[in-house]
């Protein structure tokens, strides 16, 4: 188990050879582990440790290592045998600190009992107060406090914490409630009060052995009256609920491995709810929701543990503590700022006061929005508490995301929620908020857009015939389809909202209906889509932008600071000036550009020219060329072609400047283009003047069993040539006129898509190169140019020091070449990922993640012989990978020299980028 | 360019130093040069050499070497400088030898000039023979030879030739036929003679004239008088045909490389048509159909080179001579066994009697039928010729398929040729040859077949719903697909004729007709297909099986011997003395598996089982099982699936006794057991009892866009593992039965198909156990067992160290990891894989032959990290490429333990096996 160097319990452990040592112990002052022991202390007690050898007051305890959760299991759920020893020695220690002894009638220690592991993970049993308790210990506690009905009142919590937590008492068949929250609703009934606290002492008593008798039903034995039955049944069920199903599946989710195993706290208890000069309560160090420094928090006086966060009363702002207890206020001030600058990080606090000491009894670093988490960092650097490279560090990248997205107004959306109106849920494909009219095809989506409406594309799946509807919508949602599938991947592209794969959606095309949650909804109906939880929402909800996205786009500067603005942008800076790799985008058309050189791509990493092709006359053309018979009829409908693709360049091209910009020639199989059903194939027939079964002919000749394995990619240039050279020649010509007119140099780079050998390449290659030279001659111009291919194909990678021969740059298309490796598509893989992911074959979807164990073992392979055959050789990667942070850390591990992804997800990647230059340092 | 080191020409080169090398001369009883010089000389040369050395009559001359080759080439068409003066020292030698000199009026010296590769190739210029003749020298050879119609015979043969094949005159446009032959057909009309032998000298002077005037008018110059202008003219055309298209087209179909280059032979010339003493033929030392060892050829008396091959007029068998020239006989004969003794082989020869003198031409190893090959390699050991390994090596594995097809009677197909029947070609997916009556559809074919017609099942392409069809009937035909689609794999394993990929054939199956070569042909017509060559034949052709086979699959014993079968059975034992590898069969049935035992199969590679699921009551329970909406509902389905599986098993188990047989689960997509046409799902529907319109549903649920990427294989059986663990009660059941009541021990290897990581195989394998040992204690018996997986997926084979942890064996499942890594569906190949062996991006169809540097380099991690984990894992190979000799030559450098292949094609694997075993030795 790998601990820092400076760990004072590691260092004393290794001194100590033998017995082993499970249990670590610590009271103000003194601790036996610091901060840095959280592999072996869990993140509380190595906490709870630091804040001892701060000096802070913290109740005197000890914790049971994450050593003992791995013994424990190994063990088949019994416990080493040195720990009992341990364990009575530290008890007895605490007794002597406290001066009251474990299960004395008369003077009774009380203690708590937490999980925790290195990392905060819901699903475990986390806590059991005032164990210590029993029909004698509670007439001690009575009596010391002068307070029976506290004494009541804790043992009646105990007993139900208990029974809840360790014995596993959940509510009855038919029930909502467990027994013992309905047994002190009956009790209140019974009593005519409303609230616990007008119960007394007696009433409570009376409870206590109700919930015992409940105890005694349930499990079959009575509640346990020895303290340290008590304190071994609380141990065991803390490490026991390590490998429950919710803490496995939690786990699996956060990749936390299962061997590391979860620590147990035991403290002495202190009292929050001792009477009115008692309280307890949370605070952060920061505003958790804004960033904004200021002591934030909320507590409540007279109460213990989970009451502020039950909601049962409702607690008071933090700094009405100042007026209610002054002195104690200022020393949580004093304490709270301590741990910020010890940390160096936004702290999350718990406290209680006992008649009016202050004690912490946690602190961690605390949870933020992706707002907060930027502000914090960026100005921590200011404050000189951390440095700028730790700022880098310390945002997730996804984060940004939430920056740079509309956002739903959290009172309209609570509002819906209440309403019953989240009908379902999807995978959050395209994030951000939006509201329109639900619009079921294309061309009505167009026309409703067209008068002003905002619509929602429904569809079954989306395909390139959808781009203009999708470009048409606020936001696309679909009933199959995974993370990227053709409706997310083109939704994220363009930054719109997008909901996939929402499986319990029933389309009726033709009915312009669709059924979900019971409900009909039909063409022209409001719905709101949040694509960044991934749920559907019946009705309008209010959206407004994000103030970082406002601000970025703005015409002119706005007058009035922005502090989220400010930081997002110098976190941006700090990144570039850290990263070593580039960051282009995945753009097709000139207004993507544009955004993404707001969001700061430094090129275009892949241009699709075939979404270029759906548009307006070019359909035509493009279903002409199809069709065509011989190569001289494909050719004059190449030569329709011709400039409208240019100007598509054009205006990219000018878009762009003089930075780099891919573009991968004609991909998709031809028969993506040509309409399918009957009466689209009579108009085009009309169109075009052939008959209807020609074209029928031709559609069922271009069918395939299997598209993505078909005649597509290069396998068209190398066909039809003639593809190539008009794409050639479009791009040229269209860089030799902007350069005329704009004075910039435009560097295209023409790549070309699904090469298995360097011959295929070297054939396309002199295509391409013919008509450069020919263009050149003729515009009596020069520009610099690349030809490069992708490497999609297991093939391509496993022969890359041939193909690089003829390759000045490979990009890696990791989209294709996951399908290829794994042997799935992406377009039917939703059937069986789920599965896959639930039974743990897989981490994650493969198409999110990079499978650096398969994809990107063929990536080394091919990065590493590609540089052997040609050392200067550029490497980037445009599959949707490009914008995931980790696939983007193994790309920096490659050397890649650039990443490419959608517009949305430049900040992102360059960030990204930046903390994997610094790993890599 | 790599030379054996005895070569003598070799030798001499090295030592004289400069200038370089280029002409290398002989003539009886010496030579610069031997039969290893092949590279350097060609074959021809080589072999002219050695009949030299060995004091054979051989008429004397020099070779050109095919350096001379290379450095025209380079030289862009002109040749090396020292060329000029060497031919002028050999041709001056040559003039001392012969007592003519070159161009000499009164004594001309007559030379041929022949092409020779190292080996032999069509398409490249042959032969001029009679060079140095013209208007002058014409007459000296009249004079000499006494015979002025043979001087102007040879001279008009002279001037057809070199204007034929030098100056490349071909037929004038719209002519069937070249002008040469026009002319000589006028001449002879207008002498009113039907042979060429009835023109008088003065006939053939004027023929010649004719002959100048057409080289004029075509070629706008004259004929070249000058014997030295002949000769270069002739020495170019000869190097410049190495690189025409045919030739190139030639090399690479047969992996010749371009840079080996021709040698030149030129060649003092002898006469065979000076009268009724001389003559010319061409022999084989052994019969080159059958094998026999009996002299075997033809000649012609009176009679120049071409005429015994061009069959105008009808040549003498070689035993005549014995009569005609006895002492000419005794002296062939001679030769003849002396060549065959001296080389070791069967050899071909062509002589020349030159007024009772016989002169030596040529000789080479003989090309012969796979009858033959095997016949003479066995007989050749019992004479002590050659060793059994040397045996092993000579016979191309693929000429083994000839002895065991049934074949077509010879002159019935010569009949169908001639009456133009043969209607078009397609690809030779199945060998053999079958008549049969044409029919579209499966049910069809059932009802015909059971009805006694020998039927030919004509399909677009074939489905698993054929399976039924395809067993019925005696041939298969398609008009889509290559040799590794459905209906090829399936038609090889069943050892039926097939002819795939047809894409002629114009299929209306509504109409039950089909439009081939104009003609079109209904149901119910006969039909013959050859599946050797892929001819389809009009009407009936009769075949007949071959001897071989014939004796292999006899009840009893023939008494009367058959040296072919003898041969065969010899070649086989030696070859599984010789080999390491162990030889499987791809079979799912009984009856297979017992034609692969009677073909020597040690073991069964591959067991598809869903073939199985389409025959009678099967597929209706696999549709239920299907169909099923919850766990419960598809288990019912299973259970009656259950006994039905068993009893597939216990067929297999019981041909196989204690051989292995490796089972594969569950592979194909569940949508391709479902009907897809609105009327079979209506009666499916009615069969099962649920509405037509939960069977669409189901049908369209399931439909997948890449089924090859889909939802298949294993993970069917991580979606619904109550299939994997039917299937595997199925086997071990079966296996367990069988061994009761046989005494064998079955050996059942149960395999994972498409595994993509370790975790899949993990928890099938999971399954798969628990399941063996509950049936093994319900049975009170134990067999063994392994479990393993295909390598099918390029993630399989970058993972195979993990994977093995779970594998006790590997199968490369060589089809699917060809598909992936090209990320080539091979259903939709066909449309663009042509174009790429035309281009020369495929040296062939990599679903025929293995892709050694990219597919085999997959393998070779998966082998080579499989067995670091685990050192005894099995590895084998069950892919189609199993059956290829040069795959299976791979398959033993990779360290294979077994490869797999149909049944008809074991034969072919034992021996190329035992090849691959001997050149690994």
């Amino acid at each position: 188990m790998p601990r820092s160097t400076t760990s004072r319990a590691g260092a004393r452990r290794a001194s100590t050879k033998s017995p082993k040592r499970y249990v670590f112990a610590f009271s103000q002052g003194r601790a036996e582990g610091s901060k840095d022991d959280k592999n072996l202390l869990g993140g509380k007690g190595a906490n709870l440790a630091e804040m001892c050898q701060l000096g802070l007051p913290v109740p005197p305890g000890f914790t049971l290592s994450t050593e003992v959760c791995a013994a424990y299991e190994a063990g088949g759920g019994s416990f080493p045998k040195e720990l009992e020893a341990q364990v009575d020695a530290a008890l007895a220690k605490l007794e002597r600190q406290m001066g009251r002894r474990f299960g004395d009638a008369d003077n009774p220690l009380l203690v708590s009992v937490r999980s925790g592991a290195r990392v905060s993970m819901p699903g475990m049993m986390d806590t059991v107060l005032n164990l210590g308790l029993n029909d004698a210990t509670v007439r001690g506690l009575a009596a010391r406090s002068g307070q029976p009905r506290f004494a009541w009142d804790a043992y009646r919590r105990f007993v139900q914490m208990y029974g809840d937590v360790v014995l596993g008492i959940g509510p009855d068949p038919g029930e909502e409630f467990g027994p013992f929250a309905l047994a002190l609703d009956h009790a209140k009934r019974e009593r005519g009060v409303s609230e616990d606290t007008g119960l007394t002492a007696e009433d409570l008593e009376a409870l206590v052995r109700t919930y015992k008798a409940i105890v005694k039903r349930r499990t079959k034995r009575a509640f346990p009256e020895d303290p340290r039955d008590q304190l071994w049944g609380a141990i065991a069920a803390v490490f026991g609920s390590w490998n429950n199903e919710r803490a496995i599946a939690y786990r699996r989710m956060n990749d936390i491995p299962g061997t590391w195993g979860t620590a147990v706290n035991i403290v002495a208890m202190v009292f929050g709810n001792l009477g009115e000069t008692s309280g307890t309560g949370v605070a952060f160090t920061r505003d958790p929701a804004t960033g904004e420094k200021r002591f934030y928090g909320e507590f409540l006086m007279n109460a213990q543990g989970e009451d502020v966060v039950a909601g049962i009363r409702t607690p008071l702002s933090i700094d009405r503590l100042a007026r209610i207890l002054p002195a104690a206020w200022k020393e949580l001030n004093r304490i709270q700022k301590l741990l910020e600058q010890h940390y160096r990080d936004m702290q999350d606090l718990e406290f209680t006061i006992e008649d009016k000491k202050l004690y912490m009894l946690q602190c961690r670093v605390g949870k933020r929005t992706g707002f907060a988490a930027v502000r914090i960092a960026v100005e921590m650097v200011r404050e000189k508490l951390i440095t700028k490279e730790e700022a880098i560090r310390r945002v997730d990248p996804e984060a940004l995301s939430q920056l740079l997205q509309p956002i739903f107004d959290p009172s309209d959306r609570l509002r819906a929620k209440k309403e019953g109106r989240i009908l379902t849920k999807g995978l959050n494909a395209g994030p951000g908020a939006a509201t329109g009219r639900i619009v079921f095809a294309t061309d009505r989506a167009v026309a409703r857009a067209r008068a002003g409406e905002p619509v929602l594309l429904v569809r079954v799946e989306t395909s390139p015939e959808d781009i203009r509807g999708m470009k048409a919508s606020v936001g696309i949602l679909t009933a199959r389809g995974g993370m990227t599938s053709h409706a997310a991947l083109v939704a994220r592209q363009m930054g719109k909202v997008c909901v996939a794969g929402a499986g319990e959606l029933a389309i009726d095309h033709k009915a312009k209906t669709m059924i979900v949650a019971g409900r009909k909804l039909k063409e022209g109906d409001w719905l709101s889509l949040d694509g960044t939880s991934g749920e559907v929402i019946e009705g309008q909800v209010s959206t407004r932008p994000s103030e970082v996205l406002a601000r970025l786009f703005a015409k002119r500067k706005s007058k009035k600071p922005s502090p989220a603005h400010e930081a997002y942008k110098k976190l941006m800076r700090w990144s570039d000036e850290v990263r070593t790799m580039r960051i282009r985008t995945n753009a097709d058309q000139p207004d993507q550009c544009a955004t993404a050189l707001v969001f700061g791509a430094e090129g275009v990493g892949l241009c699709r020219t075939e979404h270029m092709f759906f548009e307006g006359q070019k359909i035509d053309a493009v279903r002409e060329m199809i069709l065509a018979d011989t190569v001289e009829e494909r050719e004059r409908a190449l030569a329709k072609l011709l400039p409208l693709q240019r100007k598509d360049f054009e205006g990219i091209f000018r878009a762009m400047g003089s930075r780099p910009v891919t573009i991968r020639t004609l991909d998709p199989p031809l028969h993506e283009f040509l309409p399918h059903d009957k009466k689209d194939l009579a108009t085009l027939a009309k169109q075009l003047g052939v008959s209807t079964k020609k074209i029928t002919d031709k559609v069922h000749a271009l069918a395939e069993l299997n598209p993505m394995l078909g005649h597509r990619g290069c396998r068209l240039g190398i066909t039809y040539p003639e593809i190539t050279r008009m794409q050639a020649r479009a791009i040229f010509e269209a860089a030799c006129n902007v350069a005329k007119k704009t004075g910039k140099k435009p560097r295209p780079e023409i790549m070309i898509p699904l090469i298995g050998s360097a011959r295929e390449l070297e054939l396309q290659e002199a295509e391409v190169r013919a008509v450069a030279e020919e263009v050149f001659r003729a515009k009596k111009l020069r520009l610099p140019y690349l030809v490069g291919t992708m490497i999609e194909l297991p093939r391509a990678a496993l022969l890359a020091a041939d193909i690089a021969r003829h390759a000045e740059f490979f990009s890696f298309g990791t989209n294709d070449l996951t399908q290829t490796t794994f042997g799935i598509s992406r377009d039917d893989g939703g059937k069986f990922i789920p599965d896959y992911i639930e039974h743990e074959i897989y981490d994650g979807d493969p198409f999110a993640r990079l499978d650096r164990a398969g994809v990107g073992r063929l990536m080394e392979i091919a990065g590493r012989e590609g540089r052997d055959t040609r050392p200067d050789i550029k490497l980037g990667i445009c599959g949707e990978h490009g914008g995931d942070p980790a696939s983007i850390a193994f790309c920096q591990s490659l050397g890649l020299d650039y990443v490419s992804c959608s517009p949305f997800r430049v900040p992102i990647a360059r960030l990204a980028a930046a903390q994997a230059a610094l790993a890599a340092r």
